[in-house]
């Protein structure tokens, strides 16, 4: 049953996409396509100073207008005590409760202070201007180096910065402190011929989806919910909203629709619960879209950073001791990626000695959220461009330096754990012997290289396979298909089973159809959900087995599955005409009912996934403008069940990484409000921004899956940016530590150079 | 675990209907109530002949009109060979093929002979003006009698009466025969003092589910369909339509809508395959909607009948010998349910001379359906009204002399089986103490008392229960739900886990959620499904039991669970605070995963419910008008999980059967149109024809269910002909042995007794 052999007859192949129909004919719908009779329109009013206490919320003159019918603030949602977290996943209610509706004081320009739903968008939206909201104003703070002085205005009194002070007596924005250390430092360093020492910063950059957020939710009399949106994960939409609602979870059905991108910021809701407490109060169904200024006004960015990182290594290119400290913009509420950068960092490399040390920190922002491979782009972009630094002192090949300090089996990471077996250093070697690390360049052309790690995560994971009676089979399982995880499973359902792909369908399942399954994200769904539709295959074909066996009057023992049939196994058997799926499902009644299986895992043994980029840019001396040439990314995925997706999504990450590294940026006023809210003035690569991405697979199984995957969505957004800075040094020796390289960045570099 | 005894909490208990708030409040969806953007309508032409054959089929001209998207005929379907069945449950799919749309021949007005789906609803009725069809008008028969006779008009010519003839040369109009028989007629009637033989008419009568048949289909451009419709039967909707459309059945996803009644004729379907094909024509979805005339026209009654019953029995009341031969209606192809009614006839008996004799035989009328019991009505008109005129001829009184022949356990029915322990007797020793059979009665008044008897069936049933994250439970069966299956799901979940029933919801899950769950008919489903969730109930609380035990770090088979907790059992498993399901719950992911089970039965054990019925009238004789003043029924359900439904079953039983007896039926012409197409002219009971109808509810538990199951929603509509004949008997020495007993026969048989 193992699939990460190479005899696969469907892991592994490019199979046709059951989601790819619909959506290239605009059938499938995604979270705004959907509609029901007597629908109302809920709009969002947001506050317009980056940071102010509210002194009265006066909703009656909005509530009076005719065809508004329900008009909400948080005195209409439930309150969660400060002093005790409220996980959903990794969500905390506490915070996530008072992101989508501010409670007492807004926290940022665009932070929802009041909701009305109405028969029409106009009216909503004249309602709106009807809220009379009387704001205290208070000082704001945007950057992170700021907001960690100890004069910063504080956002909430409650933080007591846990981890720095044991008895903290003030307040202040400084959320948490994490720390890993092993080994000595001060000998490590001592021992190393070479030190840099280099300051980075980011900013934060948004996912970008091009769905923003949206949902239906109706209500009955007897307060049973259902929830139609696009997320990352329906249970995760259930549980929050029925929580913050305070209904039962039984009481709530979230149905999933399609997603038009995620990346992480659809792991989180911003609406559902907003409707659904006013299609309870108004007794009709509530709509809501968001347009894409509050998306980027008020949904999670991932955070900008301020970071420093020191490297120490031998004249012979061993790497000795290494630190980082990460100061991370969580937004207005705790949750930055501290620590899986901090975990991320030096998780490549083989250092005996390592000190990573993250901050979260909170400021006048919109509240962060996950965004691919969270943290790990951040602490990539400054450890691999000092790590570039270093090979250039050294002068040994960047890839061989890595090379020599590569972690492999055995290789224990800072952040806990002992490797097994990874595909680290076959990246690289496929990096150097790859015709681009080889190919000729030209004035103003440099080449840059970067690798980046995730753990890659398991988890909560269902699933379902029904024999149809015409033999036919259906696989259900409960995750959100983000990145062809329908595709995976028909591959890996159609392999367990021996049958055409054909006959192998793949749904997602709603939240009353299948078991609790856990969001889609950090790269865990082919892995999880995939060893959970293995595991019920394995339990179908052993009552396939039984049933050819009765059907037979044989031993169960005595029948073999073996390419879609059951095969009486040795000459004692009986000589019997093999059955085929078809066969047996037309007998399921009379030998015991359908034949159905079922399974909820919380999947173990999730391997981390290394991947390792060469990137060629030009820059333009006199515009500052950097062009992509040739990107290619190296990847060890584990297996791909469907390598077309698997491309995609390394394709997709490394474009991401692009944007992150040239262009995108929120741009702020002293004021404190964003001054880019719009895909025209936040600027993301398009198609014309980018060459062709070389995706090139590398297969290394995890041994701990029985089909060896590992996980592929979130590494290949790790090593783009340090890949573009190390390619713009190569081509015009600058170095840039400040996200993004954008035009006028390059320029001013140059020209302090010249 | 057994839920039969009297110390349950919620099995027994009138719980809040699940479904209650939304059919009250309107926010139900029903067959019409799905609408796709971009929807075209979809309508049917019909035969205007009673019989003819089809020279040929012009759509051109239709096809052309603008608005017009589609236009098909039986060329578009599937062929299905005459030769071979192919058996979707009980449905012949080369019948219901031929059914939907016609093929070679129309054999009734009103049957499909072509269908378009257009922008509207009038440019669709527009074009069907526009088909041309070439009719060759042929001899017609309407009359089951007329239609057995050799020089009838013949429908089929593959019809060889097969049972009759071993080899028939010439086709005929009689499908099948059958014959059940046990011990020795002659000498049983020898023995017999009194005989008495008497000849019975019953006519078509419809469902009238107040829900014409309603459907949405759309398919995807990779052929990947959904059915949205109202159905008793989402897998049976799911795996006709894809057997008449070529598709795989993993490929087509039926999804219930809640169901406006049903009674057996929404067993089968009519209108999603002609969808689905013009849908997939037009590449948009297709809605049809029935009118009622269509209903009346083109769906299923049950059939009329033509049969003969002579029993005999000695001078103290034991009957000796029976026989009875039914004559059915199909209609325009084989299916009538001659088999059930030859079963059932006797059934409730201890005779040992029977002879039970059917036949099922095609005419010029619309393909009969299943209605409620199917055949045990026609049946118990006939053999009931007989064995009250036995009484009367011997001066017992009837339930006396039922008494004395009643089965019980142990006795070995004419049809096969020996009953294990059944309620007939307690029905009738109710009826004999209950206060309406001894109330006086006042002129042209009467008192009738009829029994009844259903099989009852099991079969295939799927369920999934889900531990929520906080404990609450959410229970998925796959049968939709008639008679309020969700509710006793609830009751039976509720009382297997120990909690409160508020904490437990009840879905219906669709083809895509659940496992393969037979059509709701039979009154199979509280007995299947109800097995199938204490099954999986019991899967669920051992996992519980298990994660309790983990939690502790104790044995399993140290922890019991008892009252909705996880208790420490005994004095060696150590002092632990209970579990409950919320505790568990909320530790699910640390100790294993979600909490889930599934299962798929072919459900047995299945046992026959009896019904016993006390019926006064009181006759008009100057209209020959008969008012029902008062009737109660006796029945054993085995175990009433729900009564509120329980009841409602009964009652909705007699008040059908009330129609049946005194008013409905199809009128037809000599030209082979039905003339009364309408529920103005085709005259159902309203509330104001009949009095409250009460429910004596006998629970003589099945003891092969858990909770002891036998099954409710038939048997109800068996004895209310009989019972209504037998009172006006009673009230006016008339006998009237032709249904319906409508006020025109009264009057005529008063007036030739006057």
């Amino acid at each position: 049953m193992d699939g990460s052999g190479t005899d696969n007859k469907w892991i592994g192949e490019r199979t046709i996409r059951p989601d790819g129909a619909d959506k290239v004919t605009g059938r499938a719908t995604f979270g705004a396509d959907f509609n029901l009779p007597g629908m109302l329109w809920g709009k969002v009013l947001r506050s317009p100073h980056a940071h102010a206490r509210i002194k009265s919320i006066n909703l009656k003159k909005a509530a009076a207008l005719p065809g508004v019918k329900a008009a909400i603030c948080s005195d209409d949602m439930v309150e969660f005590p400060l002093d005790t977290p409220v996980m959903v996943g990794p969500a905390d209610l506490r915070f996530v409760s008072r992101n989508i509706m501010a409670r007492d004081k807004v926290l940022y320009a665009g932070h929802p202070v009041a909701a009305v739903a109405a028969t029409s968008v106009k009216i909503a939206e004249d309602a709106l201007a009807l809220i009379e909201v009387e704001y205290e104003v208070l000082p704001h703070v945007i950057d992170v180096d700021e907001a960690m002085m100890p004069d910063a205005p504080v956002l909430h009194d409650f933080l007591r910065t846990a981890g720095v002070d044991p008895k903290p007596t003030t307040a202040s924005n400084v959320a948490s402190r994490l720390e890993f250390k092993i080994g000595d430092l001060e000998a490590g360093f001592a021992a190393a011929d070479v030190v840099i020492e280099r300051s980075y910063k980011t900013k934060p950059v948004h996912q970008g989806y091009i769905e923003p957020h949206a949902c239906l939710v109706s209500v009955a009399k007897d307060n049973q919910a259902t929830i139609w949106s696009s997320s990352q994960g329906h249970f995760m939409v259930r549980s929050a909203t029925a929580k913050m609602t305070g209904l039962n979870v039984a009481d709530v059905r979230a149905i999933p629709a399609e997603i038009g991108g995620g990346f992480g910021g659809k792991t989180i809701i911003y609406l559902e619960p907003l409707a659904l407490v006013m299609a309870r109060k108004s007794g009709s169904p509530v709509k809501m879209v968001m347009t894409r200024e509050e998306v980027f006004r008020a949904t999670g960015p991932t955070s900008g950073s301020s970071n420093t990182v020191k490297i120490g290594a031998t004249k012979d290119g061993k790497i000795t001791a290494a630190t980082a400290t990460f100061r991370f913009q969580a937004g207005a509420f705790p949750g930055a990626p501290a620590r899986p950068a901090a975990s991320c960092a030096f998780a490549p490399y083989d250092i005996g000695n390592v000190q990573s040390i993250g901050y979260d920190v909170v400021m006048n922002r919109p509240k962060s959220n996950a965004y691919r491979a969270p943290g790990s782009p951040i602490a990539a972009f400054a450890v691999e461009s000092t790590i570039d630094e270093l090979a250039r002192e050294l002068g040994i090949d960047p890839l061989e330096f890595r090379l020599q300090n590569a972690a492999k089996e055995g290789t224990r990471a800072a952040y806990g754990p002992t490797f097994r077996k990874v595909g680290f250093v076959e990246t690289l070697e496929a990096a150097q012997k790859h015709p681009h690390y080889s190919a000729p360049l030209g004035p103003n052309q440099g080449r840059g290289v970067a690798s980046g790690f995730w753990f890659n995560v398991g988890g909560e994971s269902s699933a379902q396979i029904h024999i149809n009676e015409d033999g036919t089979v259906t696989v259900i399982t409960g995750h959100p298909d983000i990145g062809g995880s329908r595709a995976s499973m028909v591959n890996i359902t159609a392999e367990m089973f021996g049958i055409d792909y054909h006959l192998v369908r793949a749904q997602i399942g709603d939240t009353n159809a299948i078991g609790i399954s856990a969001t889609t994200g950090g790269s865990r769904v082919t892995f999880s959900a995939g060893m959970a539709v293995t595991q019920v295959a394995e339990k179908v074909i052993q009552t396939l087995r039984e049933r050819a066996a009765k059907i037979w009057d044989i031993e169960v023992d005595a029948v073999v599955w073996e390419n879609g049939e059951a095969r009486p196994a040795g000459s004692n058997a009986g000589d019997f005409e093999p059955l085929s799926l078809a066969d047996i499902a037309a007998k399921a009644a009379a030998t015991g009912g359908p034949i159905t299986g079922q399974i909820s895992i919380n999947a173990q043994g999730a391997a981390p996934a290394f991947a390792t980029h060469i990137c060629d840019v030009e820059v333009d001396p006199d515009t500052g403008r950097v062009e992509i040439l040739r990107y290619t990314a190296m990847q060890d995925v584990g297996r791909a069940i469907h390598p077309s997706y698997v491309e995609g999504q390394i394709q997709g990450g490394v474009a991401q990484g692009v944007g992150w590294a040239l262009n995108e940026e929120y741009i702020y006023g002293d004021d404190g409000q964003m001054q880019n809210p719009g895909f025209l003035d936040y600027r993301m690569p398009v198609a014309s921004d980018l060459p062709m991405i070389e995706a090139v697979v590398i297969e290394i199984p995890n041994d701990a899956h029985p089909h060896g995957v590992r996980g592929v969505g979130e590494v290949p957004i790790a090593p783009p940016m340090a890949a573009v800075a190390n390619a713009i040094e190569s081509a015009m020796g600058l170095r840039l530590n400040d996200l993004p390289m954008s035009p006028p960045k390059v320029l001013a570099g140059l020209d302090a150079k010249r």
